[in-house]
């Protein structure tokens, strides 16, 4: 999507380790009108999916979902951070690899927010091994709902998650691919 | 606000230990059309003031002040739980007080993100002894910016945050004020 390259290019920066800062517009602050148009582009994709909810995580993922929601017109179910091992029968619950910091924490889900009936989108900021999308499809699944797909704002495509999860046969629409920061020049696919 | 209270009696369920549960449309699985309307009055409230910026405070704040953010055509930062105490410089940090989690921790704003020429609203879900809105409106300050004010969702009226706040002359907009929650009955003011 060439809004969301050219913002990139334009707003984005390429810190040591391959690290993308996009924190003016995509997870600190945040560009309510970009996003909305991501939005409607994801919109645009999953028209004839009959979504019946978004799932995300906290909290990146939260403020994009909701927007996107509006013109999906479905509530949002985000995924909390436990801070207890004891989170009881009532959630779903499933580990997430935070390659960021360098550890596993566990994702939970209440159990009524989340049935058989369900078409999820999953909206997420960031695609990189795709852990987090993974723990999303994974409680989806657990509540026998049907995960028709993600929409993910960047994805870094020189890692495997994205493709690992296109393998499995899951659609994912991510609205740039990063093919390299070498040299901390941004190239898409 | 009408809509917000009748939501609160229909969906909400108060729990033991005064704790409103409301997770079924406000801080686990969001209702964005309600959101959305929520919004609306804080346009209608705070309307002449020049809002340049949304400030809110992870996670549960994110959606709501993103989607309001939406009426407003501002950006929206939203303050972020440091995991580390080695912040550096470029950011403003204060810390915050959970009476829930009965911790203290660290939430940071870039300083890219607020300046002195931001009219700020700081938005949040609930409201009950102000710990949260504090920080924010420390942070904001500590930017030099100015705290027009805030919109709550709910504020627990029996505890003292927010009147505290008022009469340090802070507008404090709380679209559902409950009065109390004895015996499992919500009473609005």
């Amino acid at each position: 999507m060439e809004l969301l390259e050219n913002k990139i290019i334009k707003s984005g920066s390429v810190l040591p380790g391959n690290v993308l800062k996009v924190d003016s517009f995509l997870n600190h602050q945040i560009d309510v009108n970009l996003i909305y148009e991501l939005g409607a582009e994801w919109k645009r994709l999953y028209a004839d999916e009959k979504i019946t909810k978004i799932m995300t995580i906290e909290a990146s993922g939260i403020g994009i979902a909701c927007i996107a929601a509006m013109h999906f017109n479905v509530p949002v179910v985000f995924a909390k951070k436990s801070k207890s091992s004891n989170i009881g029968n009532d959630f779903y619950s499933t580990p997430v690899v935070s390659y960021t910091h360098g550890n596993t924490y566990e994702v939970i889900v209440s159990k009524r927010y989340i049935s058989p009936d369900d078409r999820v989108l999953i909206i997420d900021d960031f695609l990189a091994n795709g852990s987090a999308l993974r723990a999303l499809i994974t409680i989806a699944e657990k509540a026998g709902a049907t995960v028709v797909g993600a929409g993910v704002a960047i994805e870094k495509a020189y890692q495997q998650g994205g493709d690992n999860l296109r393998d499995l046969g899951y659609r994912i629409e991510s609205l740039a691919r990063i093919k390299s920061m070498d040299n901390g020049k941004i190239e898409f696919c």
